[in-house]
Formats: C-alpha cells, structure tokens, sequence
C-alpha cells in the first residue's frame, strides 16, 4: 500500500452549450461475470488515484484527459473530501469496489476540482485504455444541471453540488464566465450565461447598468453580424484592465 | 503503512489583538542528543496526520487543541497542498525527519485550514503531550504578520501565505470580521481592522458610507461609554438580516 492508495482526484466540469448549463459525468456499469448482465449502472465523476510521484494538480489533469479527452482547462480546487467512509455508504460502491479487488473499507481522500468550458467545443472520448476495460467508468456525456443522475456513485453527488455552489459564487466575483465568452460577445448573451448558471433573471436595464460600470467590459466599434433582428453592440473583456483594477482592489462587498 | 502515514492537516490561525495581525506558530527545535545543545531551530504551523477514522475537519480541530488549547474556532479549509516533495525541499527538513525515524522520501499530503480571533482571547498551552517531548513543536505563540520568521518548516512559509491571501479575500466578501468584533461596536474599530488585516487605508468618510448602506450593520440606540474623547454611536451585525439579504443574492461584484 502507498500514497496512490488513499488519495484520489475529481473533476467537476461544468459545461454551457449557449443554452443550457451541464456537468460532465462517466458511466459506471457492473456486470455479471457470467451472464454478462448488468446488476446495476450509475454515474460517476471523472476521477482516479494521484501515482506516488504526481503533484495533485498535474493528477487532476491526467485523469480528465484519459477519461474525456479534454486538457488543457483551467481547474480549480474547491475541497477536500475526507470523511473516512466517504466510499462505502452504499450498498452498490461495496459491491463494486469489491468486484474490482478493492477494499471497501479502506479509506481514500480525495482532492475537487472544478471547471467551466464550453461544452460545444469538445469532443468527448476516452482517450487510456482502462483497466477492467469491460465495466469500468465510460461514455462521458454531459448532462443538464436540472437533471442530475440521482444515482451516483459514493459521496460524488454531494461533490458535484458542492463544486456547483463554488461555480456559482465563483462567477460572482471572478470573470470565469468571459473565460469561455468568445472574444467578441453582446451584453445580451453575458446576460443570459450569467442568468443559466445562477438560475435567476436580472432586470435588463439594470444589469446592463451595473455591467458597463465595469470598466474592463470594453464596447467595440462594431456591431453583430448577419442577424435577423436588430444588430446588437459587440463588447469585449479586457483582461490587462481587470488585473490593474483587481491588483489594488479592497473593495469591500459583503 | 496506513492512511495517517499519508494525510496531514495544517491550521494557520491568524489572530488579531485590536492592534496588529498575527499569526500562531509553534517552535521545532533539534537538539544533539547527546550534549543537548541546538542543532537547529525554527517555526512550525499547528498540524499533524489525519488518524485513521477520523475526519478531516475533526483532525484540524484536535491538533489545534492540542498544539495551542484552542477550541470551538471556525475553521475554514481553503486548500490541499499535494507536491510529493513538499516535505524535502530543505536539508533540515530531511535531517528532522530522519531523527524522528520517519522516511524524508514518503510523501505526505497536508489539508489547510484558516481561522480569524480574537488574540487577546485564548490563553495559549499545549494541551497534550507529543512523543519527542524534549524536541518536537512547542511553545505555541503570535507573530507579528508583518515580520513573519523567514525559517519556517516544510513548505508551511508557503501555506502560511496563501491562507493570508484567502483571509483578505475572504473578509471582503464574507463577514469573518463580525465574528470576532464585540457585540457593540464603532465605526471607527471596525475601519481599524479592516484596514490592518487587509494592509491598506480607507477614506474615513468613504468607508462609512458604503458599510451603512448595508442593512445588516445597525445603529443602537446606545454610545461608547467611559471614553475621553467624544463617544461613538455603536452599531451591532444582525446575523439573521445578513442571511436574509444573502440568501438570494446573485449581485454580480467583479
């Protein structure tokens, strides 16, 4: 037994299609060794145990690329979970984790992370054979956020609302939203991702208001293109601006 | 080889005394075996591993009894540091864990925890005695946040610093302050520590008026009393009117 036994990584990947906010989760699916039957299927979050010699940082990386092909995202690590029997709550992960030759009392700590991209912009696939290739995690998808599986292995749906709580306070007071806006966008469209991820309206006229006093929010000299409608004012977010103004920022804002 | 040889927990409790930021640090001394005399000494946080079945939240709480008597905090946890070679950067690290017969080459990850109070409040002991009495950390104590030692065990230097960085970020959006404050207080008390922990000035007139445009901070009907100067009106933090106006805040601050 060594480090990469009781400490593990998870990712939280949020995903907006432009209409909706999703999560990415992976399949986990046990089946008979005889029959092949399934004896039960549920969710589970990309994730896997931190190798003895990797920075917990770089693990989170790896294992998002070898189950979902995605790299190269900014991950941010919102919690640790460690209550020691944060594996073996039900039934099913005993099952399955001694199915796979695991312990199901052993403990594992794991490390969360979260992240918010544009979930059009990736082709999900598992890119590292892995073991137990027939039944183990597979088929990342996303899945809308007023949707999520009920069942999901271990503690991963409270992770996955915990990290949900973090995105949304998150992107209150840090521009992961402008992140994923492309570079050129209408406030129309700032308005409608910041209302699907907080799940809330804004009055228009204000947030547009409160918004344009921001001055790293830059109106460009052009208009949208090719629209049916009137064409809306194109905007842009400096980030050379907000780094000034954040830098010596002691604004206080409870 | 268990879960407690691989998981640690390190609390950086800053306290302030109605003056000045602090921060509580233990001493590590190594002392020769034989003639006793110092071979090196320098400042440590309160920290230790996870025991087996314990949680990570409850081992935080039992190391800072039992390394500093303080009990009852809140504490916040604000990250995991994961580098496997965080603990053998320097050479008297190597040489303390190796007279303490542990492995410099094991790896152990550390959860962090941050705390702001009162310094004035706790009277600091070692509530439990640890193995390697004559040597191990001891003498916990507040330093003056702006003279923070620059020897300093492991990467706790590190540690140390990104708490204090996620303190001022936290106690401009969140009310750790008022948790530490008196019931009653001023204005002026209030600007006073504001200023300290986040190392800056504020406009007096400036300062007033954005925190009495916050509901929760309420006039009493009462001012300072046995004071030579003019006496301030005092004000209170209404918890409840607090949790009410967060509760379905989504005001977009970047």
């Amino acid at each position: 037994m060594d480090f990469q036994d009781y400490v593990s990584v998870d990712c939280v990947i949020f995903g907006y299609d432009f209409e909706r906010l999703k999560v990415l989760l992976l399949e986990r699916v046990m089946l008979d060794h005889t029959t092949q039957s399934v004896i039960f299927a549920d969710k589970i979050l990309p994730g896997s145990h931190v190798l003895n010699n990797e920075n917990v940082e770089a693990a989170a990386r790896r294992v998002l690329v070898e189950f979902t092909g995605i790299e190269d995202i900014p991950l941010h690590q919102f919690k640790t979970f460690g209550d020691p029997d944060r594996l073996n709550r039900q039934e099913r992960d005993i099952l399955w984790l001694k199915n796979i030759h695991q312990d199901p009392n052993q403990r594992v700590l794991t490390v969360g992370f979260y992240s918010l991209v544009d979930a059009n912009k990736y082709k999900l696939s598992v890119t590292k054979q892995q073991s137990h290739p027939e039944m183990f995690k597979r088929n990342p998808a996303w899945y809308d956020i007023e949707q999520i599986p009920e069942e999901m292995a271990y503690d991963h749906k409270q992770i996955l609302l915990e990290a949900l709580a973090y995105l949304r306070e998150g992107v209150k007071y840090n521009p992961l939203i402008f992140e994923l806006l492309p570079e050129k966008f209408t406030l129309g469209l700032l308005q409608k991702i910041y209302e699907t991820i907080l799940n809330t309206t804004f009055d228009k006229r204000n947030f547009r208001r409160k918004l344009l006093k921001m001055p790293f929010i830059v109106p460009l000299e052009e208009k949208q293109q090719k629209v049916a409608h009137k064409p809306a004012q194109l905007y842009r977010f400096d980030w050379k601006l907000y780094q000034q103004v954040k830098r010596n920022n002691h604004d206080i804002m409870l």
